[in-house]
């Protein structure tokens, strides 16, 4: 679900409806906190774009960006599958 | 999963983990925001105890308990599926 | 602290952490569910960014954009004293 | 804002409404997975009861109570200010 584009790892996810969606990015936050690497991330109604770089490495996708998307994609399953 | 117990409905929960029952509260949060219905909960680590009553009705069990009821334990499905 | 750009009202924050950043918008985020009326809006750690426009008028903005915008600026307060 | 009682140190916080006792609580949320220590927490409507023992240490009052505490005396501020 997440691919690279230019110097991001982005990930697109669409929800139920506004609620779903806000309910998985307060998960999102919680792994995003407990591993100090805070996603870029846009959202409008049920849609979530997470875009994940290394700030510290000069804004290119490093191996930090790869943990947190396959947590990211963890937990959106569950969230989708309603 | 909601009982009568005494002048409540009551709903009892256990989840994967302490944000798994977060983010279900924050879904459940909009839900009684939406409904001007708010419950008495408990929450520690994963387990999440909902009371309901209708303090306009003198804290008598009634159908707003009962709908708001119904729409928790349809909301809760998917955190309890993982 | 909102700006009409383009066919958005825009408005920028910055708080103290991301925690706060997000707990900000997770009261915004009852307001928008209140009001039916859901902002684009993107963090990265302590930065917000809220563009407001109303779909249903061919994304221009509207009263109902400048009424969420008020709403926001409102709630805003108490986050940016710290 | 915390005391002694029974086995607990106990917190009680009244706020303006629901919505700013939940974005207190998600704040609070995320300092208590930082620490992993979760509070035994009640919130109805405006209000919310914080709990705090240490399971670990056979649900007595320790440091660890006392820190968490700390943290969310501090964090409380601004909720309580408006």
């Amino acid at each position: 679900m997440f691919k690279p584009e230019d110097n991001f790892l982005v990930g697109r996810f669409q929800f139920a409806d506004f609620r779903t969606a806000w309910a998985f990015m307060t998960e999102v936050a919680f792994e995003a906190e407990a591993q100090q690497h805070h996603p870029n991330w846009e959202n409008v109604y049920n849609q979530v774009v997470i875009k994940l770089t290394t700030h510290d490495a000069g804004n290119t996708v490093t191996e930090k960006d790869y943990a947190l998307a396959a947590a990211i994609v963890k937990m959106a399953q569950k969230y989708l599958k309603v």
